[in-house]
């Protein structure tokens, strides 16, 4: 317990001098973290090889799902992704000491509201070990120090890549207490209380973890639990478009957060266009669910056993017919989880209304759901996807690990002469 | 307890409606109000002339304080600062539906990031009927819906002008539930219970209240529970600079957050500086509280009896003698509540410095800490002075009570042609 408390102390103080870290020193313990790790590559394989071996175990009396295996896994291209990531991480703009907006309040007295590191971050994931090169990468470039909980299956392979990150981050002057690992679920459970020292908790892994934290923590939490994203096909849709992008929204990958969980269908064309659906669905070997009503007219249907407001993560959705868009979209604002929703038109009145009133990260129109990425909007790094109402919402990228503060730069000025009337404020905005 | 549940909800449903009220039907809503209680001034006062008498009997026996008695009263003047201030809200541009960022991903696949309402806020304040109007016309103009929990003491004042809010918005055609009262202690514990439904709390009131609340609630908390500002007086301060403003910062309104509390001084200065510092604060009154060590040098100084993290609000302040800016720099992360801090110098190194390794909302160089406020930065509203270290820091304006959603415009596109490689990522900025 005193353990992890003073290793929290020592990533605050690291993150009070990571402000002012410069973005020249900060690319180059980047570039110094790829490259003493691809040197190491040898090491980092043995470790992780020896997690394997105990993984197997694991596997055989079915404590290790053979998906979480594979996560474990580090291949020659899991390996040359990790180090291309840190990579790429160098080329992002530094999201640190940005002018935002500046206003003169008066003569010689300018206010600056400048872009700054949040300060600590906690880190929770599961057992893939090239997240910790990936998140060490973003802290350093948004100077925020880090303190990291992998999964206990990766534990050598951990090490192995957070000793090298660590030496990387010495030779090029930073502070020391900016990575960190930690290990053990008191760990965590003690750093969730730990308000005064981590500024946000960042839970990478599934919605059972993401929960838990969220339960257990009055520190900010970035992500999000559920993933409950609908398709909404108008009356005025085009089946050209609504067809493949439900087929992509489900089955490109169906266990991802952005997949398509519920199709809403206009009544006015259900007759017509659900047959066509079921088709397409079938083909690509996906179950529907319903309610008996519907499953009565239409065989080829599941009756629902599941609420509206569950996640199949799987080859399989929910379908409900709805008298129009405000319908879809009071289902989706009870039902949904505010990740990404869509609407199926060519109606540009209720492509409008839809995204308006639906609450969501994502409203898309004519689109699958599926790019919901930091990486597709173009962020070059994704945090993690937020369904959040403060702070960061949708895909996240480096930007959400800043905040702000404001920099006054006076020559002696006191409140009471603007009080008073001696004299007052111009509040010209700079630029 | 269920009928907070309902009321909850039924601002849940109007927040959703809210986010796509025109800035027109917004700003007529609060002509309405503002002129509605102009109109209504003499039921008004007649309201609050009966809490007025009942809270005479408490401050008799000592349960309400001479200055939460004063802050009840509602007289002419600030009868009209408060109508005054909702014809204010409608100069302010609309916070909501701008335009932040827009990516276009590929032909026709358009990304936009655009402002929106957070959804519902739960207010909770003291005795000040006047706020509720304030609240009120802030949440309109942002698009949220608010529960509103005023102080027991100003319940029928609260009432009365609630009431005409309330029919304002009726009149104007805002959703039922846009403003919601709630009366008991019981409704706030509930409330903050309710995360599902409430999506932001702004308590308004002393520490006591502030820190109540974040150890009660999940739902991210908007304000201050400290203040606890420091200046820094530095070896090559002006001190013409450094004796005004430390006696603005502490005397012009000693009880408010952004008052100073402790000064710290460099060691190389403090024999001459000290004593025109003690004669400057003596001649107001101020106390000077030191630890022991210094008090033996000074005997004007008096014995510190609290710890560096005490916040006085009152005519009174903590000395110390420091090695160099950066001991000011650490004391002040250890002690400071991250509200305002101050460095007095002509030395830009030391200036930059403090400004980028001191952890707080607002860094000033030679200027007062009592600037830290929404109104002196230009904001023309102040929704309340933030600590947190996400979405919002320092004085808030209304855009603290945004958030964004990306809305994403295509003609079809699915995720599957990205990844396969028939079709790439343009991202190119769009503005």
């Amino acid at each position: 317990m005193s353990d992890l408390l003073s290793v929290a102390k020592k990533a605050k103080n690291a993150s009070y001098k990571l402000a002012s870290i410069s973005t020249e020193t900060k690319n180059l313990a980047l570039k110094l973290m790829a490259d003493n790790l691809d040197a190491a590559k040898k090491n980092i394989f043995e470790a992780n090889e020896l997690d394997l071996q105990q993984a197997k175990n694991l596997v055989v009396r079915g404590e290790l799902s053979k998906a979480a295996f594979g996560r474990l896994k580090l291949d020659e291209n899991k390996f040359r992704d990790m180090v291309d990531g840190i990579r790429d991480v160098i080329k992002l703009p530094d999201p640190v000491n940005k002018k935002l907006w500046a206003m003169k309040l008066d003569d010689e007295l300018d206010l600056y509201k400048v872009s700054c590191p949040i300060g600590v971050m906690g880190v929770i994931f599961e057992a893939r070990p090239d997240v910790i090169a990936q998140i060490s990468s973003l802290a350093v470039k948004s100077s925020n120090a880090v303190l990291l909980k992998g999964g206990k299956e990766s534990v050598n392979t951990n090490k192995a890549i957070c000793a090298i990150i660590e030496k990387s981050l010495y030779q090029a002057g930073l502070p020391d207490g900016t990575v960190n690992q930690i290990f053990s679920r008191e760990d965590v459970s003690q750093m969730l209380k730990l308000e005064k020292y981590v500024d946000l908790i960042i839970p990478r892994g599934g919605s059972k973890l993401v929960k838990y934290i969220k339960e257990n923590t009055k520190i900010a939490v970035l992500g999000h639990s559920d993933g409950i994203c609908h398709i909404y096909i108008d009356k005025m849709a085009d089946w050209d478009k609504a067809i493949p992008i439900i087929i992509d929204a489900k089955t490109q990958y169906p266990t991802a957060c952005n997949a398509v969980e519920t199709v809403l269908v206009h009544k006015d064309i259900y007759k017509e266009f659900v047959p066509i659906l079921i088709t397409a669905l079938k083909k690509n070997e996906v179950k529907i669910y319903a309610e008996p009503e519907l499953c009565a007219q239409f065989t080829e249907l599941i009756p629902m056993t599941e609420t509206w407001a569950y996640e199949y993560s799987d080859l399989a959705l929910a379908l409900k017919i709805v008298d129009n868009e405000l319908e879809a979209i009071e289902h989706i604002n009870t039902y949904g989880s505010g990740h990404t929703d869509c609407v199926i038109t060519e109606d540009n009145t209720v492509c409008e209304l839809f995204m308006n009133l639906v609450d969501s990260a994502g409203v898309y129109c004519n689109a699958s759901t599926r790019f919901a990425d930091g990486f597709r909007y173009g962020f070059g790094a994704e945090v993690g996807i937020s369904t959040n109402k403060t702070h960061a919402r949708g895909p996240v990228g480096l930007e959400g690990l800043t905040i702000y503060k404001y920099k006054l730069f006076g020559c002696g000025q006191v409140v009471r002469d603007y009080v008073s009337g001696t004299k007052s404020f111009k509040h010209e905005k700079l630029d």
